[in-house]
């Protein structure tokens, strides 16, 4: 599902073996499964392109909240935006830049709204850091 | 008026003398007023203040839409982000990871919304560049 929707739990950590021999290795790296939106960028999962550089991606959204909506998100796996370390700020600048360029290819012109949700409770339902960018109607307020 | 709602039309280029005598010199710099947030930045209004670095300033939405609802604004004079030059691309991702320190100042946590409204169709009420920090309550979807 690619969407702001909510979604089903995503993989964690319950996977590690519960019980390991003493003469194992601690297990430090568990297999953690790609989210929906790395799949889509390694395109293991379709979805509608609509622009893409060295370091994001900008796919429509499956379920839609306006006549243009679309969900940009960078190629590194920032699991969301309090997670994002300072070495990021080039990068978070960068999908800043490129919001504003994708929303002029998608000719929502100057008016469109940017929309990050962090944490599940505010509505973020894939952990993957994505800019929701909206337009093609009058907006309402308030955005929650 | 410090908030996302609508607010009275801004000072435009209207106070431009209509009349000029030839040989006055062309008016090319009109004076334009500071904006409300250009205001608040040099202390010319008040506001509640909750954090403040050498590139931005962080205070509460005089009319908030939540329990915590907080305007991050660059002190860089960005009308908006689609005004944004290549050259913002640094403040523009310094703007990102400090919305996630002035929530946690603000005691958001991990749950919390950022908005950016571009452009009068989108609900943009003061043309500076500014994004909400909304959280504080579960945050409906869709958000606009």
């Amino acid at each position: 599902m690619v969407s702001g929707a909510p979604a089903p739990p995503g993989p964690g950590l319950s996977s590690a073996p519960a019980l390991v021999a003493l003469s194992e290795p601690a297990v430090t790296t568990p297999a953690v499964s790609k989210t929906l939106f790395e799949k889509i960028i390694d395109r293991e999962l379709p979805a509608t392109i609509v622009y893409e550089d060295e370091l994001c991606l900008a796919f429509k959204d499956i379920h839609p909240c306006a006549p243009m909506h679309v969900l940009l998100v960078p190629k590194k796996p920032i699991v969301q935006l309090s997670q994002a370390a300072p070495e990021d700020q080039a990068l978070l600048g960068h999908l800043m830049l490129t919001a504003t360029k994708v929303a002029a290819l998608e000719g929502l012109g100057e008016a469109y709204r940017l929309v990050i949700n962090n944490g599940a409770a505010a509505g973020m339902s894939v952990s993957h850091l994505h800019l929701h960018l909206i337009g093609g109607r009058p907006l309402k307020w308030p955005p929650a």
